[in-house]
């Protein structure tokens, strides 16, 4: 019973398969492949357009080199006070950018909005040296608390930052999932929303290590190269990536394996708030289940052989409080998810409460 | 009608006559000169124990420097949402510290308390490699509003912060005059409360550039050599810092000239807030005097030669907003604030109200 | 005829089949998975004792996380002036070190040697703030120029350095060819020796991308977990590079493939010296030629299909100087090698003479 | 008898005089200040041309500032080996750079020639992501070793440099020594002669702590306000910096006090090297006297009360090697020496050679 991450299976049999294709035969080293090749013509069709594509080993890395070509040391990247740029991966932006600052705009139902970002830009000082100024907007989609911005959503938010000299950034570490739900296009999730640059994941949703930082605005991208080799990321073998994603984009393979598991967590999310004293934090509209249940029946669960997170206080929604026996949990469905696997759970908790009440 | 900032006056007389009377003579360079040992046994003295001093010109050096030394760059600085760190110094922080993150705390009255520091350490994550955990703990005495720690109150914050493994900085850019203001020693108002290091600011207070790092706890200081080298903060010619602090400390005269300078801004607070439509956003318990006021009279003031900034709307209390014609003024006097200065702005404001209302 | 590097072949067929076999089920994430911990028990007993382990997938990151831990922003790394680590890995040192400074040393025959490190410490200054003092000696093994340094060799370095407060790295992107060549063991070409930590290269020689940091010594790792993660190196999927190590290490798979690269490159040596104009400018002891060769024969070569590269001058001998008509080449051979090839571009050579002395 | 350096002395009567003259008042803060801009209007007529002007307090400031506009993080400064940027400014220029690399050049005469440069061009990589190619070129005016550049050297090396895309800077620490000893103007010594940005130095030669970093060409300084700001060293009063330069330029004092300095030194090396033993390692061009000498000699003017440093080994000229009883010394003049000390030295030294051989 598997809903501590969407990394903890593998990879997909078909991407897994596109690996081992691709491991005969020599080729040149750096990126400078037909896998990687074939990767970035993928990608130029996904999204419909051409593309400047930079693929790398971890979601850390592509937001943060990215986010390091959009703003320099002395400015400020603007990001839900839940972003996974700010919480979750130590202080990798600021390594990469020379020292740049992510800093969390707070508030809100789970998502950024035009009015929260205008209301912290009229709040923040602007005097250009002694403050520090924002330079870029990284939004996350499937945002930081499981839902989906919308088109007109992202192009809302990604206007009023180009009106303020901002950038737009994505950290699409589940952008399958939001794709998947949404039924809007890649391009209308992206670029024709206004987006500059992308990390596209693919490790979450059915790869072993492949991310692509995907420039949609020309002129951006110069400094990635160099930021890329100095930093490590650039692999000598540049097929282990491409091959991957080749896989992965083939046939909309990514948006079934999202559908997939987006579809289990939306079971997990109606079965878990039929119980007792369970109810979510969030609405669950991708492949997370954001649930305030009581600290008993989480232990519960664990004790079945159940794995998944205690989350952050911070991540609840404003206003709520735990109550003294309540935790917030994150529960995470994956391509790998299985109905088996979610019947055992949501059996235990039934057990559970028959146990306390019977 | 100089309110803008306390660093507009040039040194005070017993300050230059000191560097006049320094500038004879060869001495050893890069610190290693009497000017500067005299200094640091003047704050030997000052502070009632044996300290580790490490002279620079800037208070943005003083403190990036100090904080460097505290934590790690993959580790947070914990500190005041309106804290000068944070708001004023651009990324100075990240910069000397390889990119640590400055975290601002927000809520409270105008100081950080026991209570909000446990609050955002509850809601914080703590998976240390993954979470950019606390490292440190920077107050600001006078605090960012113009109040003044007591001793009890740095002892509590100093207390819960090393309990949580947290060493205490403080920015004592305007520490003369919270000395002054509170009737408490240096002793009492630094390292007996906990401080581990500090950032003592002479240059506001009477000097052209001078501020002392003060370390109180051993073993912290090590790096500080290093770190104020390749940062260019080492001055050839130590005397000019050393001779600023030794006529800055010797007599008392640091203190008498914070004195005078919480006079007059005692003074401004009282008679300003008379005047229809201004009221303090803060008390005012050091030199600076944050008022709300209504924007024509602002302008007014302007206009009759007086200089003050309009002030961060960040810093404003909890819950209070400004009205449409109204906004958020700091004024600050010096140990160079004349009674004359203070009447004619006096008098520019009472004019503005009988043209007005006459 | 593929000789441009070891890096151009993908993975062998066993580390690819532990790949695929580590592929199903769940795990925990972010290393905590048992193909990690496979590869780090293996590593144990590859080293012949206990061992701190951490996998990152490129030999940058390797070789900058480990030197990062074993200096400060303010010190220099000593290396040899053709080390990877100072010309073809941008900079990274600076990078994740914060601002170290690697420092190439001059002369000699292939690799340092005690001597040419004294000489360096002798002529370099010692003003601990001013000058930028050394914290670490980086070896590489196999050496820049395709030598191996004996167990005694490194020994004399290591002591030298150790006896200057110098930590010892090594990068051994090639160690197996070098323990392959040496019939040394692992242990005695890195801790009997004195290394303190070593990048463990599996991607050169065999695995697709997968690199080993190994620390020998107490009390040198613990900041990096914390410089893995912020840098991006952290990989979710920990299986990933976990398996392509167990797959490589297994039964001396490592050796085995490290065997055949060394003895292609002996071949290929031994046969292209016995062509006219053809002298090697540095003996051949693992797995690459580095060969000074007439221009047209380069020319040649590549028209009939064969991928080298042209080398850094400055990787001469010291004395020697390319005449008007002549290129360095640096021909690498891997565990993919084959005697096909070999054979097909040593009849491209000798036709190519035919041609022209015919 | 003070000839450790010429950053001994305080500051010269007149400078002083400036600077309490500018006490009085008060100014705005942050440099936007009459005695700044003052300041700016003498460089522009010392230069006969528009310049952008940032102060700063010490010349490792200046240096790593500037140096750190022109390049990127992954980029190199070539400089010459005993470069001060190289030597002894710690790890300034990674520091503020971010992580570019100064690279020293070999060789020569005691100055950096186009063909040094050209040959260090030659043997290096130019493979933009992997190595560290070249973005500036740093000259010292007084070189390293005392010598000076005249107008037509500074053209063949900036011409060369512009050629391969670097951008050029002056180490301008001595450089009213090397405008008082080459006769040439202060605009033929520099954006006549190519150069782009100069850390123009006051402190060493009559002020207290002031340096100026002077942007010759247009398109550089954007990043320069920013960097200053963060890094701390941008002063809040900055009449301090402002009067120096004012006192120190106005009707050619500069250059008075550095023909002062330079004649001192000249009669100094006239004169040691009529001593037996005792010769010039370097010409006498300015202000510094390297000679090499016995190390009884020098044993004997430090017990009677001279300074100076004995130098770095690596400061020989090539193929010149200390004798087992010598050292490598360097005692430096200033605005400051006198006849006396200079006189007091001479006799010390002759007594010396009487009591040896008499």
């Amino acid at each position: 019973m598997h809903f501590g991450s969407d990394n903890q299976p593998g990879a997909s049999a078909r991407v897994l398969d596109m690996l081992v294709a691709a491991n005969l035969g020599h080729t040149h080293g750096y990126g400078d492949d037909e896998w990687t090749a074939r990767a970035e013509a993928a990608l130029a069709e996904v999204f419909e357009r051409e593309v400047e594509v930079f693929l790398v080993p971890t979601g850390t890395a592509a937001n943060t080199l990215a986010l390091a070509c959009l703003v320099r040391p002395w400015q400020a990247i603007l990001c839900h006070d839940q972003a996974h740029i700010l919480v979750d991966e130590s202080t990798g932006v600021e390594l990469q950018s020379g020292g740049a600052r992510p800093v969390g705009i707070s508030g809100g139902a789970g998502k950024l909005t035009p009015e929260l970002l205008a209301s912290h830009l009229a709040r923040a000082g602007s005097d250009a040296t002694h403050n520090v100024l924002p330079g870029a907007l990284s939004l996350s989609e499937v945002s930081e608390l499981g839902l989906v911005y919308s088109p007109q959503e992202l192009t809302g938010l990604a206007d009023l930052a180009h009106r303020h000299g901002l950038k737009v950034h994505v950290d699409g570490a589940r952008f399958a999932n939001a794709v998947a739900a949404s039924g809007a296009s890649a391009a209308d999730l992206s670029w024709r929303a206004g987006v500059d640059v992308m990390s596209l994941g693919a490790t979450k949703n059915g790869c072993l290590a492949a991310e692509a930082i995907v420039f949609f605005t020309k002129g951006l991208a110069h400094e990635l190269p160099f930021r890329r080799k100095r930093a490590g990321h650039l692999l000598s073998k540049g097929r282990l990536l491409g091959a991957q994603l080749v896989g992965w984009l083939q046939e909309g393979h990514w948006l079934d394996l999202a559908r997939h598991a987006n579809s289990q967590a939306a079971l997990l999310a109606r079965e878990l708030t039929t119980l007792p004293g369970v109810r979510l934090a969030w609405p669950c509209e991708a492949n997370e289940v954001f649930v305030i249940a009581p600290t008993a029946l989480a232990a519960a669960l664990r004790a079945a052989g159940a794995t998944f997170y205690d989350w952050y206080r911070g991540a609840l929604p404003p206003g709520v409080e735990l109550g003294e026996h309540e935790l917030l949990l994150r529960l995470v469905t994956s391509f790998a998810s299985s109905d088996a696997h979610r019947d055992e759970l949501l059996a235990a908790a039934r057990a559970f409460f028959h146990r306390r009440h019977g």
